[in-house]
C-alpha cells in the first residue's frame, strides 16, 4: 500500500532567525510495506518534539559541531530528523512489530522509514500522555534532571536562577529545585509566562527580562546575597549578568544559549575575573550524557507527576504543515512550555 | 632604634597598563622596636613576590572583587601589601621572635609592621633558596599544582595546552604535565621564551603567539585531534581559540587572564555552543583553595627539585626602587619566570 507522505525541508541553510518562508512543505509517495529482505522499519509519526537546538543544524557547516552525531548539518531539501514518538506500521526487523510504540530520531513528517539504530526505546503502555515521553519524561526532563542534579550539585537552601523558566527544560529545573528546598527565581519574556512561573510552577519569584534595563541590577535585586546556581538556557547578556552575580563557588550549567543561536555575532563575554575570584564553574552538558541516571530520573519524575507535585506545561499544535511556524515561534518566545506537534492519535 | 624605610605606593588608581610613573617611591621614619604592650611584629623584608593579579587591586572600586580579602582595593598613597619573605626584627607577639624567617602578606617596602594574622607561615631552615618559597614551593607552585591536578584532573596521555608557559605558574604546570605523561604545548610572547619552554622546561612544543595571525588555526596545527586541558593564564583571544579547539569533555582551568587585566573593554567571548556540544568545563580557581593538598604539593615538588626533574626559572631584580619597573614589566612580557625582588640577604 502506498500513501502520500507530507514532510518539511529547509530550502537553504539558515544563518539567522528562522522564518516560515525558509521551509518548504513537500509531499511524496511512500510505501507502507517493507521491501522483502530489508530490515527497514516504517513508522507512522504520532507526535514530534520541536526543539530550539535544531537551528544549529540548519546553519551552513560549522566545524566545531560536526563531530557530534545529533549536531550534523541538516541538508536543504532533505528530511529533517527530530525526536518523535510513532507507531510501527511495518517492520523487517524482528525486534519490532506492527503497532509497537517507539520513540526515536525520525523526521518532521507523517511517516518515516528508519533503521533499528534510530529507535531509542520502545514505549510500553504508559499511564501518562504520549507527549510526556518527549518532554517531562524524555530528553527535556533528562536535561533538567541531569543538568540540575549532576552538573549543578545543588544543596538544600541554595539560591537558584533559571532563564527561559517557562520553557520545556527551565520549567522542570525550577520544580526540581523547589522540591529539594532551594530558593528559585526564573525569568521569561512576557507577563503571562511570569505569572505562570510563579503561580502554577511555584517558583519563589520571576521577572520579565524584557522589562528590565540593566540585568546586572535586576539580578542583584532578586539575589541580594548572590546566586549559587545559574541554569542557563539563553546565553548572551543574561549569562554575563548571572556570572557577575554569582556567589563564591557558584555553578553555571549551560544547557543552551538560545539568544546566541540566531545571531552568530552575539556571544556572551562573562567576566573571567569574576570566574577566577569567585571560583565559578561553567559547564556545558547534553541530556545524552546522563543516560546512567535515566531510570532514577524516570522513577522520581513519574512519582512527582502521579502525586501532583510536578506541573507539566505543553504547547501543542497539530499537523506537519504547522511545524515551520511552531519552530520559528520558539525564537520569538511564542511557545509556553514544551512545544509538541501532534500528528495522529495513538 | 629608628631607620628610614623605603616603600612604594600608587599615586592614583590605575585603570589600564601600569607604568613606572603611576608609582611613587617614598621614605619615612620607621621604629625597629615594638611599643611596649603591643602585639606588633616588625619584619625586615628579604624578598618580594611580584604578581600580575595585583593590578586588579589598583583599579578603582570593583564591586565584584570587593568581597575577597586579597582582592580589596589598594589605596593610593598607602603601603601596597604583597607576598613577602622577611626576618623578624622585633616582636611583641610570643609566637614570633627575633630572627624568625616568616612568609606573609607584608608590603612593597624594606620594613613592614604587621600583626600575627598577616603571617602565613614560619620558614624553618630550607635546603632551597628563600625565593623558592614565594614561587615553585609557594603560591605560584600551589596554583600550578592545584589548578592542574585538582581542577583539570589530568589523565596520562592527554593533550595539554598552557598559555604564558614561561611564566611563574605556566612553567610549572607544563613540567607537572610532562612528569605525568601528558603531551604539552606552551605559548609565550617571544622566541627566547619559546626556546626555553622547549629546551629547558621540556615541553613537547611551543610557539610565539605574537607571530601567529589566527590563533584558532595555530592551535589546530599543534593539536590536530583537539585539546583535553587548557590551563589559561591569559584570557582574551587565546581562551576563545582554545575553547574552539577543545575535545569533548575538555577542561579549562582559569588561573588568570592577564591580557584582560589592563583593558577593561577586553573580554573573552568563548563560543558557548562549543561549551555545550563538547561538554566543556571552564573553572576559575585560586591557589588558596588548595591548602588541603599543600603538604602533598610541597613533598612532591621538593622531591622533583632535589632529583633535578623540575627546573626553576626566576627573574630577579634588587631594591625597592625597582619594584615599579618590575611590576610594569610583567604586562610587557619583560620577565621570564617568577618575578622576584631581592631586598637583603638572609
Amino acid at each position: 500500500m502506498e500513501v502520500t507522505n507530507k514532510y518539511i525541508v529547509i530550502k537553504h541553510h539558515i544563518e539567522d532567525a528562522p522564518k516560515e518562508s525558509h521551509f518548504e512543505f513537500k509531499t511524496g509517495a511512500f510505501a507502507l510495506s517493507v521491501t522483502p529482505g530489508s530490515d527497514d522499519i516504517i513508522v507512522k509519526n504520532l507526535c514530534i518534539s520541536i526543539d530550539p537546538y535544531q537551528i544549529n543544524r540548519m546553519k551552513s557547516y560549522s566545524a566545531s559541531q560536526s563531530a557530534i552525531s545529533f549536531a550534523v548539518p541538516i541538508t536543504p531539501g532533505e528530511a529533517i530528523d527530530a525526536l518523535v514518538i510513532g507507531k510501527v506500521v511495518a517492520s523487517g526487523n524482528a525486534k519490532f512489530e506492527k503497532d509497537d510504540l517507539v520513540m526515536g530520531v525520525f523526521s518532521w513528517a507523517e511517516y518515516s522509514l528508519v533503521k533499528e539504530g534510530s529507535i531509542i526505546k520502545k514505549l510500553e503502555s504508559s499511564e501518562f500522555p504520549l507527549s510526556y515521553h518527549l518532554g517531562v519524561l524524555g530528553f527535556s526532563g533528562l536535561s533538567a534532571y541531569g543538568g540540575f542534579f549532576e552538573v549543578c550539585k545543588p544543596q538544600k537552601g541554595e539560591k537558584v536562577f533559571v532563564s527561559a523558566a517557562s520553557g520545556s527544560v527551565g520549567s522542570l529545573v525550577g520544580q526540581y529545585a523547589k522540591l529539594m528546598g532551594c530558593y528559585v527565581v526564573g525569568c521569561a519574556g512576557n507577563q503571562k509566562k511570569v505569572a505562570l512561573i510563579k503561580e502554577k510552577l511555584g517558583f519563589d519569584d520571576a521577572f520579565n527580562y524584557k522589562e528590565e534595563k540593566d540585568l546586572n541590577s535586576t539580578l542583584k535585586r532578586y539575589f541580594p546575597d548572590g546566586i549559587d546556581i545559574y541554569f542557563d538556557n539563553v546565553g548572551g547578556e543574561m549569562l554575563e549578568a548571572a556570572v557577575a552575580n554569582m556567589k563564591a563557588f557558584g555553578r553555571v550549567a549551560i544547557c543552551g544559549v538560545i539568544s546566541e543561536y540566531t545571531d552568530s555575532g552575539k556571544r556572551a563575554s562573562p567576566n573571567m575575573l569574576d570566574v577566577v575570584y569567585k571560583r565559578i564553574t561553567i559547564r556545558g552538558f547534553l541530556a545524552a550524557d546522563f543516560m546512567n541516571v535515566f531510570e532514577d530520573f524516570l522513577a522520581k519524575t513519574s512519582d512527582y507527576l502521579r502525586t501532583g507535585k510536578f506541573k507539566v506545561i505543553e504547547d501543542v499544535s497539530s499537523g506537519v504543515e504547522n511545524i515551520p511556524s511552531a519552530f520559528a515561534g520558539l525564537f520569538n518566545g511564542d511557545n509556553i512550555g514544551k512545544k509538541i506537534i501532534n500528528l495522529a492519535e495513538e
